[in-house]
C-alpha cells in the first residue's frame, strides 16, 4: 500500500465499500465503525452490490442498531472503462447513517 | 385477473415493479407514464431486483427524461413465507419520481 492509498484510507476510514463477500462481513464492518466512535457511516456500493448496500443498512437498523438513523440515500452513474478500453455506465447507491 | 387485482393495478396505475425483464423494458414503462400525464411515477423492487431499479432511475434521468426529479428513496424490510413454510427477510426499495 503506498503512501496515496493510505492517505486514501484514512480519509474514508468511515465508508465501508460493499463488495462480492457475505453481507454479514459488510454489517459487522458498519457497526465496529460506529462503535469505534463514529457518527457518521457511508454505505457505498456499484451494480449489483446495490442490494446487498440497501440489505446492509436494514439489518443495521433492524437487528443491530436501532438507534441509527438514515441521513441520505443518492444514486449515482459512473462510467466505468472495461478491459478492452470500451466504456460502460454503472449505477452506484451511498447510503450515509447517522447516530 | 379477478376483480380485486383489477382494482389494485388500477390503484398502483403509477407504480412500476421491477421484476427480471430486462431494464430497458422498466424504463419504457416509467417514460411511458410520465408521458401518460403522471406527474409521479414510483419504482418498486425487493431482493436482487433493487441494483436494476436504481438502474430504472438513473437512466431515465440521465437518458430519457432530465427533468424528473426524484422525490425520495425509502428502503424497507419485508417478511416472505417461502414454500416450505418458513419465513425470511428481504429488502426493498421504493424510488419515487416527479416532474
Amino acid at each position: 500500500m503506498d503512501m496515496e492509498q493510505q492517505n486514501e484510507e484514512r480519509k474514508n476510514e468511515n465508508t465501508v465499500y460493499i463488495g462480492k463477500k457475505p453481507t454479514m462481513n459488510y454489517v459487522l464492518a458498519v457497526v465496529t465503525q460506529f462503535n469505534s466512535g463514529q457518527h457518521e457511516v457511508t454505505i457505498k456500493a456499484r451494480g449489483n452490490a446495490i442490494s446487498r448496500a440497501v440489505d446492509v443498512k436494514e439489518i443495521v437498523q433492524n437487528r443491530f442498531m436501532p438507534d441509527v438513523k438514515e441521513k441520505s440515500i443518492r444514486t449515482s452513474s459512473e462510467e466505468l472503462t472495461n478491459e478492452d478500453g470500451t466504456r460502460s455506465k454503472v449505477s452506484a447507491i451511498q447510503i450515509t447513517l447517522t447516530r
